[in-house]
């Protein structure tokens, strides 16, 4: 039997998440902004200046709008970093911010741009290429929809830079509070396109999880959240017919030895102490993980 | 005969340049800001804290002035590749900008330091190198001026950081409204350092044309601009006796083989299917490019 | 004898060093913000979101505030680095800046968090690791806190990321005008962990003095500051069995060949011209130099 996130996720699961429970966190400003926050997260290097076209013309359209980098130069093109740094952030956005993704190996063919509403009016703009299904698994939108109202668009729109062209033009105007029907048709959200990964599976005594993403220290990220194992006691996790003794932090190993541990993303990391697990057992995204459990 | 820029250039040629026919990039918030934007172009390296220390003194002077990072960590003291970035951001600026340009081989000697302002009331100061002619050699600007008036400096000026001593203050203080007189006295655009390169010569069957810039991907731009092909129809492309076949996308010519094409920033480019041109060929700024014309 | 800096150093050293002094750099903008600006010097690198989840926090708790990046991505954990890049940027530091500084080698052990405020109204908010001593060390804080007030934190505190949920939300509440004494208990400056290193002792007719920093090009900082040679002759400079003639510009040498000068940072310096004297001569931080002293 295998059981999917949404089912095992939690009221108290979402809230630790989006961190709405955050006592410390406080509601900010009590002065009304007049226009959104807008959060930029891109495969763009900083030598390029696609970054700097994005906010020439979010400035231009919403000039009232704080523009915040989340992240940049992220490995190109891979949809797996670039959900896991979303997931990472998604409980410290501001509460109004208007979240836009470039990550888009797409562009060009006819893949969507689609816009997510939450609860907390939170919303995220992005390709339809699984990342907001990755980084917002657990958290169904309030609203959804395609970005498909040209008339929102800057013209001409570029075959290779619709991160300038549409989705800039549109946070900006959904940042200085344009309605959100403007923006296309309604979707479902079962309808957007999967995550690039499966989230692990459980069995009564172990659970088969995958590798997602090599950081660039050469850790190994899996499929495998923190918040499944409750209630289970971890015996050992393979890889590629290499055992990884699990761990609560680094040290407990030997500079140079493997080890499996619950990592700063909140997930079943592999690792190399002091050194690259990638490398040394040529691991990458795909491989398969087993973890076997033993008696509580 | 050749043909210069000047003469080529005709009014849509510059509508389309400048972005001013945008009918999608409306007029941005009516409220009028108190502030104008600051634009920043530079080669500092992100380790550096020279781009840290340049938003210091425009914050002290003018903390209400949003700054905006076009691009940092250009190829070191590479006029050619400034000036290709702050044409092809050229259309998307507001429409107030104080652009900030800091690549400046010539720290340290005589070499002028100009300001120009465009007829939408955009601003570029940049030490006089060329990069402002190279950039926007279409635009003749409304007024030009030497920035001159010492007493705008911050003291002391440093030999070897003009942009945080002398261009950052006076761009803090234009962005609060100081009269361009202030700056220094009038200069013709024909008197400031000619561009890196000249534009491709035109004859009746063929153009001489050069390598400007070598991007990090090994692709080769040159000095011919897409917009001057109107009307020809190009047989073939040839450098250092090389012949790439001209084609409209990467994917008309196998793996590995070489092509030439109108890239992102429009212009002729010469570039190898997934590899590097400049590697594969040898070749790099200044080799000349002949382009060979049929008939229409 | 030795002398050591805080009786070195004059009322006028430290007019040049926080700048005050400064007739061209006036007030700013007279009308009051409604915040402080925070600026924001880390080693984190462009790729991670650690720099993006601060932001994210300051945005949440302080959304008037500008937020300024001084640098990122300095070398890893090198407290030289970052209060060689302090010290050089005190001087441009707005009024009211609360400084953040995350170069954190003893996150997760018992290290106190400190906070400075200055006669400017300048905070600095760092880990007590050193860095404080070493880029303010002339300039005795006017008020000295540790940073204890767990109420101020976000929760659940992170055992490896103290910046965003300790430095970040007690940094937003400073620039909303949070009462000093809520930090925490006060310290003496005395007690705070003294700087990475000590500063050149001056005998007679030599100094003693360390590097501190190789930097990027193989450039190596010492501990000796250009004020403190006023007054001497400097005959040779001396490191590893070799000399190191004193000059006052790269060209007064052939390229290739070692040289000693007063370099950007205001401190003596070893280098090699167009070269890393770093590499050359296997220097790094902590080998000593001897200075020699002529008669005047």
């Amino acid at each position: 039997m295998t059981v999917r996130d949404k089912d095992r996720s939690t009221p108290s699961d979402r809230a630790a998440w989006t961190g709405r429970s955050d006592a410390a966190c406080d509601k900010g400003d009590p002065r009304v902004r007049r226009t959104r926050p807008v959060v930029l997260l891109t495969d763009f290097g900083p030598q390029s200046a696609y970054v700097g076209q994005l906010k020439l013309v979010l400035h231009r359209l919403a000039p009232q709008a704080p523009v915040l980098d989340l992240a940049h130069d992220l490995p190109p093109q891979n949809r797996a970093a670039a959900a896991l740094t979303l997931e990472g952030a998604r409980r410290f956005l501001p509460r109004n911010a208007v979240v836009v993704v470039v990550v888009d190996p797409g562009v060009g063919s006819s893949r969507r741009i689609v816009a997510a509403r939450y609860a907390d009016d939170v919303a995220v703009l992005a390709p339809d290429n699984g990342i907001l299904r990755a980084a917002c698994g657990f958290e169904e939108p309030a609203e959804l929809r395609a970005v498909a109202n040209a008339a929102l668009f800057l013209k001409p729109v570029s075959t290779v830079f619709h991160g300038r062209d549409i989705l800039a033009p549109v946070a900006a105007k959904l940042a200085r509070g344009m309605a959100w029907a403007e923006l296309g048709p309604a979707l479902s959200w079962r309808h957007l396109v999967p995550a690039p990964w499966s989230d692990a599976a459980f069995y009564g005594d172990s659970a088969d999880a995958e590798v997602i993403l090599a950081d660039r220290f050469g850790n190994l990220l899996t499929n495998l959240r923190a918040e499944w194992l409750r209630g289970h006691r971890v015996l050992q996790v393979r890889c590629r017919r290499r055992r990884f003794p699990f761990v609560t932090h680094y040290e407990a190993v030997a500079p140079g030895d493997p080890l499996a541990l619950i990592g700063s993303h909140g997930r079943l990391e592999l690792a190399v102490r002091d050194g690259s697990a990638a490398e040394r057992f040529a691991i990458s995204a795909g491989h398969p993980v087993r973890v076997d459990f033993g008696i509580r």
